[in-house]
């Protein structure tokens, strides 16, 4: 079978500038979460970075993307916006997009959205059990019925979005809130899931149920979908009796 | 303006038999359901529990219902199943049902899901927290962005429903669980609401909050449906150019 | 890769007593619906009618099905209710249900519905054309824009079931009427696809199209779903700081 | 009771290009939009055209506006984008939005969707006939189960929106098309409905049924939402035992 095609983009910021964030993650998040995703094999993995030219998202690169990876935090504003169109037309046109953590607030998740898609947080230590709420769902496959995150940065309803498609998790946070964080979307041919967890100070995408997450988030969102359709002015295909 | 008429089915047992729960629902807890709707002005109320002919809910006092509100614990299986029936018949005509706490696992409310209705559950005396993720729904109005009930019983998913059509509260407890406590269907004509607290034995629809959202419930669910449609084998009513 | 187990269940009546039907399917409904599926070579088949002991439905079959279809018509109220339970509880546990045409209206699909799952309908000649409305749908893939049926039975709108997760298909009728003919729930684990076309008078189930709509169903509705979860009073599995 | 404070914007360019216009909408599509809502007495209208500064739509006005409608055909484009963003900003914030026919192509119905919004079309002299497919909707209350437009433009799926929240109509063409015509959203505290038919051409804002639906739509959109939500780095409003 041939393997999937995923391109995973970190801004790779925090990791150069907080030795706090190095410790955790020394290679970059994007070094952890392509592991995730090698480890299981069925992928063929590409890494994009922020410095890069077109933030190493040009047209071909997305071409022969079937799901891209989006974490991001501080550089939501100097993405290029001829590289959002360029991936937004992608997703509509069936490329998967699994946006993590803080790419809530990414330009790409934004105007997918429709929405603001803002959240309460807070930096903290809290605990974060993580419930399956949908288990039906592929993404849970595999998962126990909660997981947890020993610690972890919390965010806090309302998470201004649309009503997804499907809640797949929601996230019991030690501190007293509570939080859709595994989030599926509809857009034209594109599957897009966000997924809450992975604040850069804390070694989530190393945890062996986040991980499973993953899999099965590339796995579901790079599932073959249908036939971009026909628009506009159409040969006119009119029934007649 | 004509009053919302609003039937409120109470099982009426647990108040007869534990000290506890008469302590607190000295009148039943059909009382203080009343008391919250009749409080606001806008509705007249009726009761029905379970010992009465037909459980109180016959055929006329349906037909002059425009809210069923239902309470029951430990006597759902002995409930005349005609009397569900035509329950059901109501719903999907248009009536609202607004359906409490261990309701959940009734006969009437089962039948409308097609499902289990199951859900874990723990008797404690947890914090409830109940935060509003769907703020633009009317059965949120007047209300803060979350509400606490410093003790009540917990329940935990998954819940055994089909997806909400709009999830308008959940819960978030002290001892690890979460819950999605407000949840709206519809069914033919009928809109029902599932609000998750109000356990026997905490003084729990004497809160302010609690009984906004009953207020808030009534009116949603009585919210003037379309017309019920034809079905079946109809007069040909054929488009010919 | 194993393959996938298929029950089909068809009531079997007109076949026998009309020659009409019996001249489009010799060997019965079922028959068709098989060869589409051994046809595919994913799939091991098989069949079950109303006459059987338990209507071919005893757990053991259940059990060992991954996907049920379901074709009935005049035989509805008959069928056994105990089979209905056994059905309706394999399906909350992750038993696909594909049900055709006139089982919109069987006690099992109306069971998991919870609403009255009326339509309109006219015995007729109308073209049928079915219009693909989510693309992105796997039920989808491999499908033009629309297809047409030259002749079929006339279903209209309103169609008395729960919002659909999903509506792939919309039929357009020559006579008028529209009608959402692609339908997907999930209801606990079990997926469940509800698809318009197939009166016993028509050759539709020989239709290439429909054939693909047929396996299409088989592999979404038998994807492997979550695990069935815990229910009911637990061992206090508690958070403490 | 108060008035709703309706603003009725529309490009107002085919009325003074086109004679075939003009012969319908004399005074302009808003015109004939204003007398359906003026006709029902609930409602307090202002008119926004393209030529206007601002498009007639600065934060004064929009402040001032519970619900805004929207006509558009060519002039897309040239909306000015702080006019856009600043309409998005106030649907985020609870104003309700009715988008008309050709709006579906507009900045604003695309930014709050979030996909291309596209559709398959053909001028023509089609019979377009309605049908309610959601009759528990408010916007379908007081309707028949369909209605006829004698004369349309012709629109055809796929539809490439979001699945709406809900489809109160859909329409079904003499020439073989069928389209959700009818389809509500909601975003932040925002809710918004789009409503296909409404051709320049043709004189479709005087059908009564319309009318009926122009007047239930308006009424729907302005329907008090929740209170905005605060959202980032929050007072810690943490939970301690």
């Amino acid at each position: 079978m041939e393997k999937i095609r995923v391109t995973i983009y970190n801004e790779f910021h925090h990791e150069k500038i907080h030795e706090s964030v190095r410790k955790v993650y020394p290679d970059g998040i994007h070094a952890a979460i392509c592991s995730a995703l090698e480890q299981d094999g069925r992928f063929e993995t590409k890494v994009a970075v922020f410095e890069m030219p077109e933030h190493g998202l040009s047209q071909e690169v997305l071409d022969n993307t079937d799901v891209l990876f989006w974490w991001a935090h501080c550089l939501h504003e100097p993405i290029l916006d001829e590289v959002v169109e360029r991936i937004h037309k992608r997703v509509l046109e069936g490329m998967g997009l699994v946006v993590l953590h803080s790419g809530h607030a990414s330009k790409i998740f934004r105007k997918l959205m429709g929405t603001g898609c803002k959240v309460k947080w807070r930096e903290s230590d809290d605990l974060e059990r993580i419930w399956v709420v949908k288990p039906s769902h592929p993404i849970a496959s595999g998962l126990p019925e909660y997981f947890e995150l020993p610690k972890e940065e919390t965010y806090g309803e309302h998470f201004d979005i649309p009503d997804p498609d499907d809640v797949v998790f929601a996230s019991w946070f030690s501190g007293g809130e509570l939080f859709r964080s595994g989030c599926c979307f509809e857009r034209g041919n594109g599957k897009i899931f966000y997924f809450r967890p992975g604040h850069e100070t804390h070694p989530t995408f190393y945890d062996e149920n986040v991980r499973k997450v993953l899999v099965n988030a590339a796995l579901w969102a790079a599932a073959p979908g249908g036939v971009y359709q026909t628009y506009g002015h159409w040969l006119k295909d009119n029934y007649s009796k």
